[in-house]
């Protein structure tokens, strides 16, 4: 047996450039898709949380139709990247804004350089990028590479002109290999479920041989979330020791405040003597073993407060009611969101809504939306803890026997979403993520619930109305031959007889059955 | 509006740390899984392509479990690592065995260092090794943690001692938070799936409350793949630009050949002048454009060979079959193994079983049994291309209609398999192989409907011996009676002249119907 050995480190951007499907860029299609989905993305994170009103301009152009070449260009008017950290944004692996403890789209810092390594790979073209800070004197424009065996990005060219107009935001073009004809409906559906949750950005998008324009809707934008430091209840040691590295000499209690969310003068103190450890002791003294007892501690005690709501921006139930109804024409939507919890010390929001009849034709599993911090999830549903909640939900208790006309919207927002993989298209199966799912769709269901028992109550009454109406006629007729009295006098107190019986005039009833929808469902919501 | 720029660098390391969840350390259940598996495949690949027939065993123990904290412990049999590289192969991402064009199972060198990271951040114990090189003097125990802000091996403490025995081989050890519950049947069903495809190999499985010893039932090993070089149909770009950094002088003819697998002095020169490109040129000297434009070249060229399968190690049709029948209990397995086709450089080969009746249970949709390079896939089968491709399959043209017992077995393998996320557990929608695979199912299906169409006629044929059988007795009776004959005489003659009708006799017949399962499945190999 002849056996070498040898080993070698692999630059990080080589092991991302060889690995590119794991980021979404696995076939020509899914690479457009993804492409178009990283840009836009940084768009909406580079303007919404500043409270800017987005405008997104998006173009792709076939450039070369034999070899599937193709421009994509998206331009919008966000805070911009300052000149000098350009190059590093676009041609460095894992280099981004600083992280925060806040919820934005992007997540892992690599949508930008995935992109830049695609177009690499496959036709060998820079990106070209302008762009200028807010208030900046100057418009930056860069065409970038990476050198992938140093993770280092190569600056093609550059140039700098005055910014007359005090223009602000970013305008990037790439060209790709891809394939129009098989991502042009998951672009467009992936921009119009954008536009549903998003409704104050402004998106015009022109392929190569359609246009749109989504329309801004709203002009009020949801207050950018605030940026905020970890919960106490699940961070990890870790990150427990990375913190004590930067304030040794800190005592506990002081640790404890300045650190995490939530965490006052009392409240570390409580906690301290519950859990027997010194609040006086400074971390830098701590032992690996008494770190790890500390994170078990803060784990286990049951008095921290929740965690803050205002880190995160939840589309809020009013929107999700507007969305649902006009994607899916539902005859009725059922929305709760929930109340913020927590997860390895970051926050996250389960929102839910359930739409029923209407336009949905009736399905043998729920149709679903998903959702995670606003962007729409289109592929690896299968993957994605959501549809598991949906499909595992005890539907029947809930009146839904299948087929039935519903669809389900499920919306996760988080300082971090904890997706599958890093193309960022399905929720991974998190216990905490997973049991907030199944109560928000469970307040859904409940008030959906109202809504068809109301619903069949009032079909129940209709129906015995109309039995017994329809003899009404019938009945003055012969009564009035008999008692020679007026049969329309006749016919009037015999429905005088059975609207008292049921409690309800015709006039009520009517009104009743016309407005149903509405007044359950304000019913419904007041319960709920 | 007040914007803050701020950017930094994130440590891969610590990049992986915090998005762990994207190498299939989700959840305590799931990292558990995961856990064994890095662990049980390095193990393999440390033996089988040696020649090594693999010994591992496999043992999970509580270590404290109001936290739910395990022990896992793998050893196994193998060419263990070298002393020195043992604290960068378990504590420096992406440092790993050098890469090569081969086919193993491990493929993003990541597994082990998300398995100490994942360690590390729940229980803060350092991951224990013990390994010895082939023909080392000495064993080497090593307990490593990582540094994440450096992404450097912390060695927490190491010895060396006398290898008296000449062992060779590794054994590994972690504590991790994990849920033993809920990851047992899955990770029973891994290691069962394991021993079907590597029969070869011995695992024994000690857990919490179990026991399971997976017997060696051949010793029979595949001859191991062998290295190769990148298949010149279709590298991209960046790959060429880099091959041309390392062998500048090389003239294009020159670079062809020694870089390429299955390309000769002939076939360099016919592919050159179909190009148009000059053979005697340095690769050095090409621009830019020169070489995008080779690559497109390469892409388009019909004429080169079919990429070496020796780089690969399917199972083959006749394990395949054994695996279906000994865990489905089919009636019936049809088994195909494709030629070698490639994707981006890459040979790849796809394996597919269709397993028919038995104890199969018809189901409305086939069952799937998924394998990557050997590697049993459990999870995330919604995000697989094979799921797709055995969904959209035409069975009702061979004769499959649903609900049916069908179940059906696809294995790629490759030197590279494109997972659609780190946790490797879905196979990316890649065309090549999506195509290969419909194929492979095509050939499949096909002998599945000779199967089925020759039993459809054998139970006709049957029918109508039956329907004739069944009045022999009574006919012969009445005949026995009028013509004054032996009754038995009769029956005996009656019965020859429906045998002959038939074109059998009654041996015949109740042999062919006997050896039917066995017969045609020949019959179908043949003509397939």
């Amino acid at each position: 047996m002849t056996v070498t050995y040898a080993y070698e480190a692999l630059p990080v951007a080589e092991w991302f450039r060889r690995n590119r499907e794991i980021a979404g860029f696995q076939n020509p299609a899914r690479a457009m898709y993804q492409t178009v989905r990283e840009l836009v993305e940084n768009s909406l994170d580079a303007t919404e949380p500043y409270g800017i009103l987005p405008n997104i301009t998006i173009t792709i152009k076939p450039v070369d139709e034999a070899k599937s070449w193709y421009s994509v260009y998206v331009e919008d008017n966000g805070v911009g990247i300052p000149g000098h950290e350009i190059p590093n944004v676009f041609g460095r692996v894992f280099y981004s804004s600083k992280y925060k403890i806040k919820q934005h789209r992007g997540v892992f810092g690599l949508g930008l350089k995935m992109v830049v390594l695609y177009a690499q790979s496959t036709t060998n073209r820079p990106i070209s990028v302008r762009s200028a800070a807010v208030r900046s004197d100057k418009i930056y424009e860069y065409r970038i590479m990476i050198d992938t065996t140093k993770n280092e990005p190569i600056i093609v060219d550059m140039r700098e002109y005055e910014n007359k107009y005090k223009w602000h935001g970013t305008a990037v073009k790439v060209v790709i290999e891809g394939n129009w004809l098989n991502s042009k409906k998951r672009i467009e559906e992936y921009l119009r479920r954008t536009a549903i949750i998003s409704p104050y950005a402004e998106i015009y998008f022109k392929g190569p041989d359609m246009e749109m324009f989504l329309k801004r809707r709203t002009i009020k934008i949801p207050p950018p979330p605030e940026e905020g430091l970890p919960h106490p209840k699940s961070v990890d040691v870790d990150t427990v020791k990375q913190m004590i590295s930067e304030s040794k000499t800190a005592t506990l209690a002081e640790f404890l405040i300045n650190n995490f969310d939530g965490v006052g003068e009392g409240l570390a103190r409580s906690f301290l003597e519950w859990a027997a450890l010194d609040p006086n002791k400074p971390v830098g003294s701590l032992t690996q073993d008494e770190i790890v007892l500390l994170v078990e501690k803060m784990k286990a005690y049951e008095g921290w407060r929740r965690p803050r709501a205002d880190w995160l921006s939840p589309a809020g139930p009013e929107l999700l009611e507007v969305g649902a109804k006009s994607i899916l024409g539902a005859e009725a939507v059922f929305a709760v969101t929930r109340k913020p919890s927590s997860y390895s010390g970051h926050p996250f929001i389960v929102e839910a809504a359930i739409a029923w009849g209407g336009q949905i034709v009736p399905v043998d599993k729920p149709i679903l939306l998903r959702y995670a911090n606003k962007i729409p999830l289109l592929y690896d549903e299968g993957a994605d803890v959501a549809r598991k909640v949906v499909d595992e939900f005890n539907w029947q208790n809930y009146k839904v026997k299948f087929p039935a006309p519903v669809a389900v919207i499920i919306h996760v927002c988080s300082t971090k979403v904890p997706y599958a993989s890093a193309g960022k298209e399905a929720i991974a199966e998190i216990q905490e993520i997973e049991e907030e799912m199944k109560l928000a769709l469970r307040d859904a269901a409940r008030k959906l619930r109202i809504y068809l028992s109301r619903k069949e109550r009032e079909l129940e009454l209709l129906n015995k109305y109309t039995s017994l109406a329809k003899y009404v006629d019938e009945i003055a007729h012969n009564m009035a031959i008999v008692t020679g009295l007026d049969k329309d006098a006749l016919a009037k107190s015999l429905y005088k007889l059975i609207e008292n019986k049921l409690g309800l005039t015709v006039e009520e009833l009517a009104k009743h059955v016309l407005s149903m929808a509405s007044s359950i469902k304000e019913e419904a919501a007041e319960q709920g």
